[in-house]
């Protein structure tokens, strides 16, 4: 790409390398609590409509870089775009999570799925990234994603959220076979899905496995990390992705970050409920962690967000590999201004605690 | 109480003496997955109309009884008897979680909070503990329940359920002095209402802190893990409750199990998300665990449900101090046969595993 990066804090981060200070992106940055998001959104008519579209998902990608200093993009997209693209039919429906039109029922919808076409199916999340990074001109990185295959599977057998998937689950126990046929087709369909996002333009990739903490310890390694690793070889044995950093984030996971750190990635997300003092301990600074500040802080008075952030910060300590983020998508009903105060708060305390050094 | 207790199993277990095979009850198993319950819930009425009629409550009660070889029973009635009891106006609409009619929305709602009458809103509770333990005739024993103040305040605070509960997650951080005054007194609360229970004849006790693990580490500290201390302090320091075994259950609390073993309780509740070896290890042995399959492992087939139930056995080993359990609650699709082969193939495989010995 062209364009050089003004900022490269995240990137540096993801490489271990110092800074000058914590860098910090906020997961669902682009989102409801933003009136120029919901604005967007109406005009593009649904949440598909706005994913869809380019111009309208470029739109709302840089809206909060407008407002605040975050350090890095992340493309306006679903985590279920691929199983979409897979002819599952995905909708939101106002108020509720995602939907699939036509889940799968038996092992003949399983015989069918085939990876999407990058050019056909998933063609516009590819010229949404394409955009994004003209428009961006090098000011942070932009990060491509997609779910999990595990989380993936979630929703594809469920038809929808769920409590505990206990149809995914039980597919697992009961037909293992099954199963494993659907994550590993879903593992090429993500690897490949990532890739045509890195030759598109992304600079970052991040693996969303938003389920994987339902699983107990050998359920999680065998259905959630194991085709995560499978995606990481994946996307290191491909020229246009080999160089970009990986995160996955396997929420409620926080007993699996040593394995989830052996999968070669480059950081790993992080919840609110684990320290990230141990966090890093248990990877032995290995990786770059992001987290990993309670989401339902930002509902909290202006002091207390500093207050907090700065022991988010203090916890991790004065290492290389920090990247500030929130243990979960930010909420509808958090004030705009609350993200202001948390962003700048991070910049400058992060500063003092790293002496200012690069 | 004059009867003697016929299968000591579980108390056994709870004292980490040793037993002739593991002992298991299940979460919720008097539940909807029993069509004995339904048509009980039916005549009744109502959930609230089942819980609050000693008749109907100590009936099902004694339902899964009937029907497989538990070692203990646990008393019909919800974790949220004392928020209702002082005031708040408990239901449940059909398939939805509870709801109160007078959530709290101020300080001064929470200045008028009192530990209610045991004698009188909460009579009904005692009548139930009553008539169970009559009924049951040394059957096995009868466990008596709340839940947290945490986990009451969740509630009392939303008014109903939530992902994130995070009304009361900003009192906690806006408001720390109300947040415990409501905490302190929840505490206290929940301390005579299990006192209360121990001397209408439970025998042992158990608290449910349903979404402790939705707190970072400090505030699980500060803002669950505090309280439990406080009452099972309580029920210590009273006559009819200082000989029975405590049980806490944190779901999603892993990381905490050491803290919460120096409570003095005498057993902890582990969900399915850590392994028991691991979980043994955190608390040194010195208190019971009492877990942890994955609920959602009922709706595989039975030689999985068999296989699956060794595992957890074999991942405790022959150790005293196990009382197999669900990680989670039953769940109303689960078929009643699938009930019978795990509770049989825990005590078949638990005498093996121990070599019979008592």
């Amino acid at each position: 790409m062209p364009d050089v990066l003004k900022n490269d804090r995240f990137l540096r981060a993801l490489r271990l390398e110092p800074t000058d200070t914590t860098p910090i992106w906020v997961m669902r940055q682009a989102g409801r609590y933003l009136p120029e998001y919901r604005a967007t959104r109406e005009r593009a008519g649904s949440f598909m409509g706005l994913a869809q579209q380019p111009e309208f998902a470029c739109e709302v990608t840089l809206q909060p870089l407008d407002r605040f200093d975050l350090d890095a993009a992340i493309l306006f997209s679903d985590i279920l775009t691929v199983p979409d693209a897979m002819g599952l039919g995905l909708s939101f429906a106002e108020g509720e999570g995602p939907q699939f039109a036509r889940p799968l029922r038996s092992k003949a919808d399983i015989d069918k799925l085939a990876v999407p076409d990058m050019d056909g199916e998933l063609r516009y999340v590819m010229d949404a990234v394409r955009l994004i990074r003209k428009e961006l001109r090098g000011r942070v990185p932009l990060i491509g994603f997609s779910g999990s295959p595990w989380t993936l599977a979630c929703y594809m057998v469920e038809g929808r959220g769920s409590k505990d998937f206990a149809t995914l689950k039980a597919m697992c126990w009961n037909e293992p076979k099954l199963a494993h046929q659907l994550l590993d087709t879903l593992a090429q369909a993500v690897a490949a899905y990532l890739i045509a996002q890195a030759a598109a333009g992304a600079q970052a990739l991040m693996i969303f496995d938003t389920w994987g903490g339902l699983l107990g310890p050998g359920p999680f390694r065998e259905f959630s990390l194991r085709t995560m690793a499978q995606i990481v070889a994946a996307l290191k044995a491909d020229a246009a992705s080999r160089e970009l950093p990986v995160v996955l984030f396997s929420k409620g996971a926080g007993q699996h970050l040593a394995a989830l750190a052996d999968t070669g990635c480059a950081g790993l997300g992080v919840d609110w409920t684990i320290d990230l003092a141990d966090a890093r301990a248990a990877v032995g600074g290995r990786v770059a962690l992001q987290g990993n500040l309670d989401p339902a802080i930002l509902r909290a008075a202006p002091a207390v967000v500093r207050r907090e952030a700065r022991m988010v910060l203090d916890s991790y300590g004065n290492h290389p590999g920090h990247i500030f983020n929130l243990g979960h998508g930010i909420t509808p009903e958090v004030q705009p201004e609350q993200v202001k105060i948390l962003v700048d708060e991070v910049h400058q305390y992060g500063r003092t605690l790293r002496g200012g050094r690069r």
